[in-house]
């Protein structure tokens, strides 16, 4: 392991987070919240140590998969343990535990919250919690890559470990300027949503706030409501809307800027989650038809909005579906798990994995009938070998084994059934609110401060897709030898 | 398809149930139970149609991994619609679905009940009920395999598709003697366990009812409040210990017969198997002390028999596990679906593939770690491809999936999401009673037709393991192209 290497990029890391404090310190100042003082407290210590790590010389250069692991995920601790600080200092909060659990929470865009009153929070906090969102949705090392001056070999390896899905994406050559295309569009189609969300009747600050939870596919509001305090039909239409296009994967975006239009049109994993997310709608929408007096267009209206927001895993609510029927909860338990595409912002196993899965099924099927035929696996034309199937199921597997894990151990706590196994589901498909005492008018404020480390961890293992939190325990990954 | 050989197969085993019956209709007799006359009017239309069937000549004889496992799924639904006859006529239930599920409940050895009185039911049809565990348990076509005259090449395809576990088991090249000498291992133990209950205090019947349902890790008792009710500590302790018995893959019981004592000690499945089991009993036993007044000999006794019944998949209870402490309950999930050894008469996923999935995780890991490395997964020193790795994993996955769309359907009816998701958990993986309504104090009668036979499909895709029963939906197995 080149510890030195490691240490200089998350030093890199830190000072960038230490910038980017500077945006919610002008929202502070601006909207006059005076918790301005927070961030400058946290940002000067964080510059300060981030650019004494950055500055050290490593003997040796060589980036390999362990190091670009090791990295994604250590940054993606120590920047949360760091982005907690206002919190702290703030005094909202019970514990620095309870704070860093909101921040891990924002970051790897999950949305849970243990406040059970939001809208006591500073406006200057409450951006900051939301920014974390945008920052983590899109990637934090993938916007380091796009800024940082020498990027030499480390570039592959961090957008390996970091970027969502089983294919680190196609663009990979060019890895600078991919990163900053991304941002690009991240940043572009985050401004479209301000700008009509403001044109919908929202204040400025509300339209920023809702938008960074919506591209993050996070989930944070400024509302103890969610998005339901509005009741702004248009508000929420639009929501939901960008909620749904921030959950596919991005390289569509690039291929409608560079006019490969039947690249987006035959894409398999598109087809599959816009069918998964008409089909729930639908369903859905009949489904709960009874309780917004038969009405057709209120029965779409929370349909709509709640299947967005559930299947791209940001968490923001206009309903308390904790008391819907038994059958839409069932839908949206199972949207949960799916999550968006792979190459967004969403989580969850992703609908390439859940398409992967059932192409491999197919023949395993195939293989009994035709047992002597060849076989093949194949998405968007290219042949998937057993190895990549491998790697994608286990993946699915370690998904599984996490979410029981994770449900034993938090159920020492002694909540219901309900409650357990759905926070648990809840935080590690990234998505915010479970069912009922975390449903969407609860918080995860009942748990106990273990619980809640354990939730943090599955938070962190379900937005780096597992791998680079596991690597930590692996005691391979700690030995020095072959530096 | 090569439809008359199956047909033929089919008939064969109509014939071997039929003759079955004549056990039951012993009994009915010795116990003047009154019930005798559905016995025979059962056995004779089923002797005489399952004759005309094999009596077919087809006009090939080949038969291929398709023909197999369609032969099992077939005979396996048509069997239970044959099994369900004799408590339709009976009059003491609700109607044929009702009949339908306990019947395949009984022969996939799941163990759930539509019954709320089970006592109600005469002794006749209690033995039958409880039979049709002993007979599903080992699997009726190992039984017609040894039996059967002239297998040909039709067995080894049968046992594949029949046999629990992702190794159709290496005694393969002498299917007829391995078949006999797993009905003889299998015999012997279930009449062990009869002659010590005897001894325990149990009555004859009791003791006969009660082996059979742990022999076949079924869990039908005769008993409303299951093993509980005899209030008998050493019968509680034989079960238990007979129930983990019956959970170890009987390729052991092979071994100890031929004094291969090396080949038990170095098994790296039961290895697992007992960790699981053991952590589990502790954990449970520290958990639910303070339920039975402090006392550790009181909580052993309870975690061991349930640890036991609900990791093997029996689903026997001495206490109503659905009031203990969402920790204990949360552990007894988990075991509901990972399940007892391959090759066991146990259901749920099976130790071996949890064991494989964890193996190809560290591989995965290790080749994050040493890219270049050549890595192989081992199992018993046996060397595992990405093909059979492929296998195993789709199969967890299919697994999952199942679950989550059953468990969508049933929620249709509306209860609670800890039965819901608990009753599929509890049919899928063969162990009987769930938690809340369908809890070990509860009944499957409050489901609706269409959630039972959607539950009674679960039951027959864990006990096959899932493919025989998927396969009937695939169109490319019903072309009669190349027959």
């Amino acid at each position: 392991m080149n510890y030195l290497l490691v240490l200089k990029l998350i030093g890199f890391v830190l000072k960038t987070e230490a910038a980017l404090m500077l945006l919610p310190l002008a929202v502070s100042f601006i909207y006059g919240a005076g918790d301005g003082i927070y961030f400058i407290y946290t940002a000067i210590p964080l510059f300060i140590i981030g650019h004494c790590l950055n500055s050290i010389k490593p003997k040796k250069n060589n980036f390999r998969a362990r190091e670009g692991f090791v990295t994604v995920s250590l940054t993606w601790i120590v920047m949360s343990l760091f982005g907690a600080l206002p919190f702290y200092m703030s005094g909202c909060f019970n514990s620095f535990i309870d704070c860093f659990f909101e921040t891990v929470s924002g970051f790897t865009t999950t949305g849970s919250t243990i406040l059970s009153n939001v809208e006591a929070l500073s406006k200057g906090l409450l951006f900051w919690r939301s920014f974390t969102h945008w920052i983590g949705g899109m990637g934090v090392l993938v916007f380091v890559l796009a800024i940082m001056p020498n990027t030499g070999g480390s570039a592959i390896q961090l957008l390996r470990a970091e970027s969502p899905g089983p294919s680190p994406g196609k663009f990979v050559p060019k890895i600078k300027e991919t990163s900053k295309i991304l941002y690009m569009i991240y940043f572009c189609m985050t401004a479209i949503q301000v700008v009509l969300l403001l044109i919908s009747g929202l204040p400025l600050y509300d339209s920023l706030i809702t938008a960074m939870g919506s591209a993050g596919t996070g989930g944070f509001s400024n509302m103890n409501l969610s998005i339901g305090a509005y009741g702004n039909a248009a508000a929420e239409m639009i929501t939901a809307v960008f909620m749904l296009l921030f959950g596919v994967n991005f390289s569509m975006y690039y291929y409608i800027l560079n006019r490969q239009f039947g690249l987006v049109k035959s894409n398999e994993e598109l087809k599959l989650y816009v069918t998964i997310v008409l089909s729930a709608i639908i369903l859905i929408a009949a489904n709960i038809m009874p309780l917004y007096g038969n009405s057709i267009l209120q029965s779409f209206r929370y349909s709509i909005f709640q299947v967005a927001s559930i299947v791209t895993t940001t968490g923001y609510s206009t309903a308390d579906f904790h008391v819907w029927p038994m059958f839409s909860k069932a839908i949206l338990m199972t949207l949960m798990v799916i999550g968006a595409c792979a190459g967004s912002t969403g989580g969850g196993v992703k609908v390439s994995r859940l398409m992967i899965l059932i192409k491999a099924a197919r023949r395993e099927i195939g293989m009994i009938i035709h047992p002597r035929r060849i076989q093949t696996v194949k998405a968007d034309g290219e042949t998937l070998d057993n190895g990549i199937l491998v790697n994608v199921l286990v993946f699915l597997g370690l998904y599984a084994i996490i979410a029981f894990i994770a449900t034993i151990i938090i159920s020492i706590d002694g909540y219901d059934f309900e409650t357990t196994a759905t926070a648990v589901l809840a935080v590690l498909g990234n998505i915010g609110p479970g069912f009922s005492l975390v449903g969407p008018m609860g918080n995860f404020g009942i748990f106990s401060g273990f619980s809640k480390l354990v939730l943090s961890f599955c938070m962190l293992a379900g937005r780096l897709e597992i791998f680079p939190m596991l690597i930590l325990f692996s005691p391979r990954v700690w030995r020095n030898r072959a530096i």
